[in-house]
């Protein structure tokens, strides 16, 4: 445990608490109600529009963006355009949510123009989403890391992330059994979760919604990706003691009860947060 | 507590629950299967069908419509018209939910548009959405009332739902500590409910389904209203003292439990509803 | 209780928890959570993806495919024409949820089409939803089953669903108080499941999904339809057992419990199947 940086992470839930920044998403159908349902949970206030003819207005009056490619369609990829150009215009944080990137070449394309046209602040996705935006060979199945992708080393996801991270002058972040973000200079990684998390759709693209959640309400998105990632894991692993017994259903209820009630002391306490 | 009105809510609750009425949504996609559950939990039948070339006919079957702009696009406005025109010419009480009025002006001109095109029967809407449609000087943050917007008095509410039933000779609903329905002639306020309503995503969007449930066994489009009101004030502060220590996610959960459960002895024990 | 199929069955489900099918979804956004959410509960890996660039590349690398219409739009109808053909081309199974057939024009015209262009392993759907299909007077009422087609006799429910394997060489699957499904030549019943299922929206969705992700890892989809439905109503057994009492909202979160949580044991003690 690293006092400095869970204080760090306290003060900036403290601050999101305090000014409820305004989220925008532009994000998959599937998992869009969980995305809502954690923003409050972590004190932001989420919105959703995504028709081009609004879509760079509302951003224009957020805090912070989101574009996640999980159901992507031709409409909404214009007015993720439109969305991340207005939010570059006004230094308002983007973060990507990379889904299923390896999966297509409709997503290949999509993240590949998204990269080039678009400044994100935080990139966040699978092993296997952020090996394929590397560069990397990637088996990618589906919208969940291959067990293939799964396999390297620490080192070698840590060399990934930083390397990116420079490429891309963005803070990037990868989810597993340990989390690993790096800003291209310095390398945080966390190792709270639960297994379980896999087991209900959802829980990357939520933990997507709480790093721009924080991206709102700090100018450190380096950080803002640590809190969003090291709330993930805390609150995944009481919402197992509690719920996982249970089963499914009640696990991805507690979870978000769980992000609800998350403080500094449960921070102070739960995390398992270091510099490598 | 009147115990005329709570007679006369727990009659329609019977109704609703006899008849199940068919309920069109034409909605957004973030709430749309909470609307779905809540419509089921009241003892109506939910039916979701957007494309132009069902839309009109999917209405001609059902008992109310609802048109909620949450995740308002083009494609999807050409049919919420086609399907509050239909209700309109087969007498049909069509409910509007202008969420996030104010915040766009693609959402002011579509709100502008509907309101000029159709005859509602109820609009139910935070105070932010209502002051947008009053032309009063509204300061929405997203869709979410704001809190200078919530600083006006019970009075000024009244007033401005009052006027706008009779411009537009219909039900305002306004949303809020106090709840405020008017159809022009005459106030009634609610004042159930739980501050916890505003910390999940969707409460807005469920009253309106409620609303729009209740309007579909009943020819008073103003007591409807009310009911839909008072079954979500009711069901949230049951939901608050059975799950709301335990977090965001629990609830949610709880708070359709209560609206399934609700019953004219909750009703009459609970309400707390007055002619103003 | 039949001590062989339970065994098939039990096999099949430990057969989706090895192989961890990949299943494509084209279906509708108010159940699409759910649906994702049994996939995993069950043992399989969802991924949904409805844009025409992509849908049949993304049905390439799954093992099974939902086409479900519950809010059919021309943009998607299209995808999932072509997702279908490739499924066909690649011999995936393809499972189609025909939702409200019988409600609109549009949705008959396009079942009518997919059926004529695509080969369905399975086809589920409710009492109305299959009488239509099948050219018999349906009254359907919106998304769920007519009374007055729910009075028809058992033996009439399996004539129709004989007749209709036979007619479209595929497994017809019929659900209600008894479930049917038949594959031309022999007809299998299921007396599990509990009427609170029809309180709640998208047990019929999530059913499809289930039957979907058996087929993912079995060329027996007679079999996989009645796993499916097994599970579906043996889990709402249960849900119904520890959770009915509280309300809808808990109803649903512990039917995704309960299905997280079947087992060779459970459908062993559980299972009220047999061979008509």
């Amino acid at each position: 445990m690293d006092n400095n940086l869970t204080l760090n992470i306290s003060g900036l839930l403290s601050n999101v608490r305090q000014t409820k920044p305004l989220v925008h998403h532009l994000t998959n159908y599937v998992t869009v109600n969980d995305c809502a349902n954690v923003t409050l949970a972590i004190g932001a206030s989420p919105i959703m529009a995504d028709d081009i003819e609004e879509a760079a207005e509302i951003t224009a009056i957020s805090s912070a963006l989101v574009l996640n490619i999980g159901t992507l369609n031709k409409r909404t990829i214009e007015s993720m355009l439109a969305a991340g150009e207005k939010a570059n215009e006004m230094s308002i944080p983007v973060v990507l949510d990379p889904v299923g990137a390896g999966a297509s070449n409709f997503r290949n394309q999509t993240v590949r123009m998204m990269l080039e046209r678009l400044q994100f602040s935080v990139i966040r996705g699978n092993m296997s989403e952020i090996r394929y935006i590397a560069g990397l060979q990637a088996t990618t199945k589906g919208v969940d890391a291959s067990e293939a992708d799964l396999e390297n080393s620490l080192q070698s996801g840590i060399d990934i992330a930083s390397g990116l991270a420079a490429q891309y002058n963005c803070t990037v972040a990868i989810t597993g059994e340990t989390d690993i973000v790096s800003d291209g200079k310095t390398v945080i990684c966390i190792e709270n979760g639960h297994p379980m998390l896999g087991s209900i759709t959802g829980t990357g693209c939520m933990c997507t919604s709480l790093i721009a959640s924080f991206c709102g309400s700090t100018g450190d998105y380096r950080m803002a990706a640590v809190a969003g990632l090291l709330c993930t894991g805390i609150a995944g692993e009481h919402a197992y003691e509690n719920a996982g017994q249970k089963g499914n259903g009640s696990y991805r209820t507690a979870l978000i009860d769980e992000i609800s009630k998350i403080s500094a002391q449960t921070i102070h306490k739960g995390a398992k947060v270091y510099e490598a």
